[in-house]
């Protein structure tokens, strides 16, 4: 369980000898996963049997920490269900798989529950966003202490709400992308769960376990995921090989990636025909979650798209926000931009025929849109009423 | 299951032929129970079962709804945890239900779910928080016209955020109060989902079923809850009714209330041994979810605690605010201050010797505290650095 591997050379590493591979390229866990069998999920809540429901740990098997109690145990387990309501026409059936529904609002509390219960001592994490909440409620709520960097812009409603959870917070002046690379290269006194920390990648793997489970034995066609720094896509392909490795995928699902397409560097490698992701200079997007021009594991992230014969799309700042709208109002389900940007990706590839009715296509949807609010307000719609008036504009409302 | 009691005089009702009691105290839906059996939960999410995890519906054989597919689905089946970093020394065992972990952020989704798929038509209520998003969400899920009433004064910031799920919103002009009364007596057009509502009172009970099954054969000795209009009480109540009536409780855990003291009707009375709830004149706190001068489901959650040897705890504001930065600290957990007073509460009664270090007490932390943010954003402790600086100061943070 303890083994490292690079996904691109294959040199492998003990856990703890390496964080990057020597070609470059980001390690993952390597699992030997070719006897397991769903089965082997054991079905109880982490080590605490009695005190909860099915959550991630239920694939404590196949990762790389033992099943733990307290907050850490209540990470995944996330509800996956149908929206007619958002399915194009002659377009495949969305299965929507509501990650904001975590501890901390976003699918980042699975790699952090991994991290916390397995690295030793203060952990920490380059990040302004769900990332830098996950991780410091995380380690308030294990008695660790927590290292957060902070971009120099990040707002302080944002800093107020990660500051409530008591880390070390850091707001720093300076290249954000040198300081990501900083906290690999050195040696901070902190174990740094970053979004390709193979920690962190194990415990993201397991959202594509539970999407396969519930189609098993069966499985989607495609899984569609916004992208970033392309850990999580990295996660949902490490959880495909390993179920692949198992004999569990009737076919293996492929993997589609969406970025806005104002920063969009994976998009572009991927259109290019390339393997490998050239930084971009990004603009302002409404997509700030998503907002990396230098992803770590891009490459990782573009391999796995070729090898499940997948595709990445870049999407426009006004059909997103379209999305965003539409989750919420036909699907009752409230996303950032960021997220939204998966199904809006949906959207585009059915029209390009990549897509028919025939198939199941499960979406990730990243975050709630809850923790930030709406990033455009509108309340055009409120109507202003006397109380004696009530009965009679309800009535002419709902008829 | 179609049978609804008035839990004070004992008169019975069809559904659909009356929403409160002649004697006028609510009803509720009383099933069964007598023969049920922890085996009886299914263990299944609703009718998809190949694509979700345990829920709510788990305990459909009890509940006046068929179980759904989609949204409504995923309503329960949130995280219980013990939370010993806030444990008072030699108090109680502290289990945290977390139930910030619902589709909309709070536990109101339970009751939503269920009245979503049971009423007909339009669903409306009467509220500006966590029951006006949870409404207006299912009814986006479930492509139905919801009807919200918000009072005068409700920050657009909170219209916003409802208003994505494109409901049919009023901010009424006038006593909030009365209007509340409107909704239940007169025929406005759409079945008010309101705090006391029958099918709503319904779904909340679930959360007393999934604590208690986790204990199960034990069960805890207490289960504390902030009070509002009384409606959860109602439900966590009516459960423990039902699972006494099955022979599945070796002992009925005790109901113990909190309320902020700013805005103490049902304490006041509990205070007194009144059995009746009278109005009060509260003044402005920071608990604003619960904030309810004049409970229309008070006398019920009086009965609750009278008949299950609890009690009713009046939280002063700064013990309540304390205890919200204790929960985000020092148990990862970021609450409302409505849900802190809970865990504030049983501070307070552990002092008072109610509890003691063998007990188990289950607290039902009600809401997300991400959904509106910090009620006092704190960024003091946000240090500045220069990203060539940021080593020596994380070595220096943590050692």
């Amino acid at each position: 369980m303890d083994r490292l591997a690079c996904y691109d050379c294959g040199e492998t590493y003990a856990f703890g000898d390496a964080v990057r591979c020597r070609c470059g390229e980001p390690l993952w866990f390597e699992p030997d996963t070719a006897s397991f069998d769903w089965s082997d999920a054991s079905g109880t809540t982490g080590g605490d049997a009695t005190l909860g429901r099915d959550t991630l740990w239920r694939y404590d098997s196949v990762l790389p920490a033992a099943a733990p109690t307290g907050f850490a145990a209540a990470a995944g387990g996330t509800p996956l269900f149908r929206a007619p309501s958002i399915e194009p026409t002659d377009g495949p059936r969305i299965h929507l798989k509501v990650e904001g529904v975590n501890p901390t609002g976003s699918f980042k509390d699975r790699g952090t529950a991994v991290g916390v219960c397995r690295a030793d001592g203060p952990i920490g994490t380059v990040s302004h966003g769900n990332m830098a909440l996950s991780v410091a409620a995380h380690a308030a709520a294990a008695d660790r202490e927590a290292v957060i960097l902070v971009a120099e812009d990040t707002p302080d409603s944002r800093l107020a709400m990660i500051a409530q959870h008591d880390p070390h917070l850091f707001r720093v002046r300076g290249d954000y992308g040198r300081l990501y690379r900083d906290t690999v290269d050195g040696d901070l006194g902190a174990a740094f769960l970053n979004s390709d920390a193979p920690l962190r990648v194990a415990g993201q793997k397991t959202v594509a376990y539970e999407i396969c489970e519930a189609f098993a034995p069966d499985a989607p066609d495609a899984i569609v995921l916004p992208v970033s720094s392309g850990g999580q896509a990295s996660g949902v392909w490490k959880a495909l090989r390993e179920l692949d490795a198992a004999g569990l995928l009737p076919s293996v699902p492929r993997i589609y990636l969406a970025q806005a397409a104002r920063c969009d560097p994976i998009a572009r490698a991927y259109r290019r025909g390339r393997s490998r992701v050239e930084p971009v200079e990004g603009e302002p997007t409404a997509a700030v979650s998503i907002n990396n021009a230098d992803p770590p594991s891009g490459n990782r992230a573009l391999a796995a798209v070729a090898e499940t014969d997948g595709g990445v799309v870049s999407v426009a700042e006004e059909a997103m926000i379209d999305e965003t709208d539409r989750l919420a109002a036909d699907a009752g389900v409230s996303v950032e931009p960021s997220c939204a940007v998966a199904t809006a990706a949906v959207r585009e590839l059915a029209t390009a025929g990549e897509f028919d009715a025939a198939d199941d296509v499960a979406v990730i949807l990243t975050g709630s849109g809850y923790k930030y609010g709406p990033s455009d307000p509108d309340t055009a719609s409120v109507r202003e009423v006397d109380r004696t008036d009530v009965p009679a504009a309800v009535r002419d409302a709902v008829s």
